[in-house]
């Protein structure tokens, strides 16, 4: 169809898992079982070639796919593998069309692996882009239903057998509960493929090259791990981010609510953030950073927290009281910052109206 | 297709509702909205023609459809009354098919009016029979997966315009599952039409005549009414039934679970039961009824509990401390007796293995 980016290999697969866990800013799930199972299909001889964004058809008929699940469950329930294939043959099947390539609904965390294991299963193209830039707990937060695409009829598969098409719903928030609720009865994992995209849509509405960006970004870590450089400081020079406090979690409060992580942590400042208090609160993801009670970061700008002796990412349900971590803002993309976005996934959108956005570069 | 058998009325309606009460043993929700919707249709000039189960054509697709939600909520949230003419659309664009009849997958309750409101909304007729003779509270326990119909693909259409197809599953024990969660995501209320049936299946899984059975039912119990005969006498002659207790309410433990309704009834014996203590369990529908500590009467049989003088059916949701109450137990059809059927119908599937299945007429 289009020129071949590039060929994903193994090297690849350990730098995205590494850039992919830290643009899940806390959620997304983990990318380890992903990256395993894609290794697997690069052993049998199959091909993940990523193609370009701005070479697509217009009419070429792009799916987005990924897992659908509390994070929390994929600590424990592996997937069987052929999850998303399933719900992409669905898809198909429901439109009675041929899909053309794949794109990642969420490169932030498990999903960035999720489209490139299909692609060698199904021997697919998958697109260097995605929906999110990061990682957002439901699916109308994607740039594909902020821009209007409606993404049914969807289909959800498990490895059960279950097949589950969504056919038609009110609006992409109907989709999204009853997504959830099927995927609680399949046992809170699936796949879910949305309706194929054009690719003039798809070019004017993905995150740009964010398959090479979690890439980059991963040797960028690998390489500061190799050459003894500062891991964090490589992450915020490779992110243009900035360092928001090193800090000891001090205190932490999660639970599960409506299948999501709710919660808070408490920071207490080392180094030169010495005597200052952080809090973020998350909801799968970390949404809002404060900084002696006063709010530095917010959704959809993006809240990191890493190792502060890796730069590694720590997701949601790994944190643990007494770690010591960076906490690290980065810029969200442009398409996520528009008033159609901020709507979707600003913080009003998640409980705080209080809170205006205001994007990290402005101080 | 073949000879109509009736041409519902009016006054059938009227009859229909209160015997297809009666065999919804306290479950299957109130036929008395989808009765006033089929008065709409009948006055709007459009017709509702049943046919007999006998001369279904072999090779005549029948759907079988419903009302699928916890009857408890039925109480409050009323029906828009297209919602089973939807999923039927949607099973029919599923396969490509169109559907020669529509038959109820339960004819005890609300479930005994919704094909006939669709075949009037659609232009189709009914077929006279049913796959329970009675109400049961999920899919499986119907005759049509009893006896081997795969109920996949399956539809479920709301009032909203949600529309969802779960297309396969493992078995029809995950397709109740996942149903219940999309119902649940849909507000709790939804129709519910399956993978279409031949006739020659339906011939022989069907219980057959339930249609005219309840209406003969209803119009017994109306004659009683209006010629000052008793009308719990004129049930147990019209159905072969034998009277349990004649009882008052003493107690009541009911609490939804799972979206059923779940509990007892203790009764205390009143006229020739005087001194006797009875109890009822119910899970939606009544199961088990105990007199003086003895299992008298259990699933699949019906237990009925009807007001002692009107003879009305009176249903779980609507049981009160102090009720005056008959409790009548009616032969189950020999469908529901066989070996594949009691290991889905009978007291070991609701929990109760100590309990062996004693039909009724066996006392």
């Amino acid at each position: 169809m289009t020129e071949v980016l590039l060929e994903i290999t193994d090297a690849d697969l350990d730098a995205i898992e590494i850039g992919a866990a830290i643009l899940g800013t806390g959620g997304g799930g983990n990318p380890y079982i992903g990256k395993l199972r894609c290794r697997e299909e690069l052993k049998k001889g199959h091909r993940i070639p990523v193609i370009p964004l701005d070479q697509l058809a217009d009419d070429a008929l792009i799916v987005s796919l990924g897992g659908i699940g509390a994070p929390v469950v994929g600590v424990e329930k592996i997937e069987e593998g052929r999850e998303c294939l399933r719900a992409l043959r669905a898809i198909e099947k429901e439109l009675g069309v041929t899909v053309d390539a794949l794109i990642s609904a969420e490169i932030g965390g498990a999903n960035s692996m999720e489209p490139m294991l299909t692609a060698a299963q199904a021997g697919l193209p998958v697109v260097d882009g995605d929906g999110m830039g990061r990682a957002f707990p439901e699916m109308q937060m994607c740039t594909w239903s902020i821009y209007g695409h409606r993404e049914v009829p969807s289909a959800l598969a498990d490895e059960k057998g279950n097949i589950v098409v969504i056919r038609d719903t009110p609006d992409d928030l109907w989709l999204e509960r009853i997504a959830r609720h099927v995927v609680v009865a399949m046992g809170a994992a699936a796949g879910l493929a949305i309706q194929p995209m054009r690719g003039d849509f798809v070019r004017s509405a993905a995150i740009p090259g964010t398959i090479t960006r979690v890439r980059n970004l991963g040797r960028a870590v690998l390489d500061a791990h190799a050459n003894n450089a500062d891991p964090v400081q490589t992450v915020i020079e490779q992110e243009c981010g900035r360092l928001l406090m090193t800090a000891k979690i001090v205190d932490l409060e999660r639970h599960l609510k409506g299948g999501f992580a709710v919660g808070h942590l408490a920071l207490e400042g080392f180094g030169r953030f010495s005597g200052n208090v952080g809090r973020i609160d998350l909801q799968n993801e970390f949404l809002v950073f404060h900084l002696n009670g006063q709010v530095q970061v917010c959704t959809p700008d993006l809240i990191v927290v890493l190792d502060s002796d890796s730069g590694l990412a720590i997701t949601t349900e790994m944190l643990r009281y007494g770690q010591r971590v960076a906490v690290v803002g980065l810029p969200s993309h442009a398409l996520m910052r528009t008033p159609e976005a901020l709507e979707v996934v600003g913080p009003a959108a998640f409980g705080y109206p209080e809170i205006p956005f205001t994007p990290i570069e402005v101080d």
